[in-house]
């Protein structure tokens, strides 16, 4: 609607909605890690890619050639309750299913490594068509890779085994509300 | 001695010896870890140094500008028996102590946070002039921060507070052994 002198009315419907507002799941991730850490409620932390470097001016602190590699563990890692957490985060266009080409062989040893050894292992997979993000477990996942041959997980299967994970306003994601869940069971 | 036909026979008095051959401490402990990984004992990770980017071109996955940032948590961590691990390891070439500038700011926070969150942390600092390489706790190493305005730690209180780091042949240093001892009196 125009007004007189060609000024525009700005919108009053406006909702207060904390869902996904084209923040990306590592940015919302990270802002949840650090309301964690600042709360001293966890100490979770995304790793940095690693990089092989080609050319340095140390002098300089100066990287002048490096190529991204592929990271052989999960993404995060830190610490909650004591307890040793690890998990990978990924987004996906698809509607339907979670393609598995995002989690390379390495990772998938090192999720199924870290259940083995009594840490919370999960990935959380954001579906961005939908706006639905999914915490699944580390057995869940595993469990899903031994038993079907599939080169994607169906969005069901996330449905049925998973848990979905909404937008809040401070922690951004509380993805340790499944935690808390799960260690309650265990 | 020389040998007719110019053959020059090997020594044979060779010595067995595990201590450091000129191998930094970070590739000795890499190594372990490695050791630690593929007999499943514990799984345990360098991060990679947080690189700013700056140019990118991202059809090559290569890297034309970046720049090495301090990075805010300790470089290695994971799990060992189902605890939490997470460590700095440094070498100075200090024969009498071991200067904190060596450890920013945020990593001495880190460290804080967490042992006061349950974990196993601690710092593996070698003094390499004199081959010594020692295991302080997160605990004692704190302790010394609160209690004095020194700005390096001593060689003598590593001798009375940490434990000896020998090299061994595989793991070439077990440090885990100490993280035993310590979960014994815990």
């Amino acid at each position: 609607m125009n007004y007189p002198g060609g000024i525009r009315k700005k919108q009053e419907n406006t909702v207060i909605s904390y869902k996904n507002r084209g923040m990306t799941l590592e940015a919302e991730l990270n802002s949840s890690n650090l309301y964690y850490k600042e709360e001293n409620i966890a100490y979770i932390y995304k790793k940095p890619t690693p990089i092989k470097l080609v050319q340095v001016d140390y002098h300089r602190n100066l990287i002048k050639e490096g190529y991204f590699e592929k990271p052989s563990t999960t993404d995060y890692n830190g610490i909650y309750k004591g307890k040793y957490i690890d998990f990978e985060a990924k987004e996906t266009t698809s509607k339907t299913s979670f393609p598995l080409s995002n989690i390379h062989p390495h990772q998938i040893e090192h999720i199924r490594n870290i259940k083995d050894a009594g840490g919370i292992s999960f990935l959380i997979v954001r579906f961005t068509k939908i706006d639905k993000t999914y915490y699944l477990t580390g057995e869940d996942f595993i469990d899903f890779l031994e038993k079907e041959t599939r080169k994607s997980i169906p969005i069901h299967y996330f449905d049925e085994k998973g848990f979905i994970l909404k937008n809040t306003f401070r922690p951004q994601i509380d993805y340790l509300k499944v935690v808390d869940k799960i260690l309650e069971v265990k």
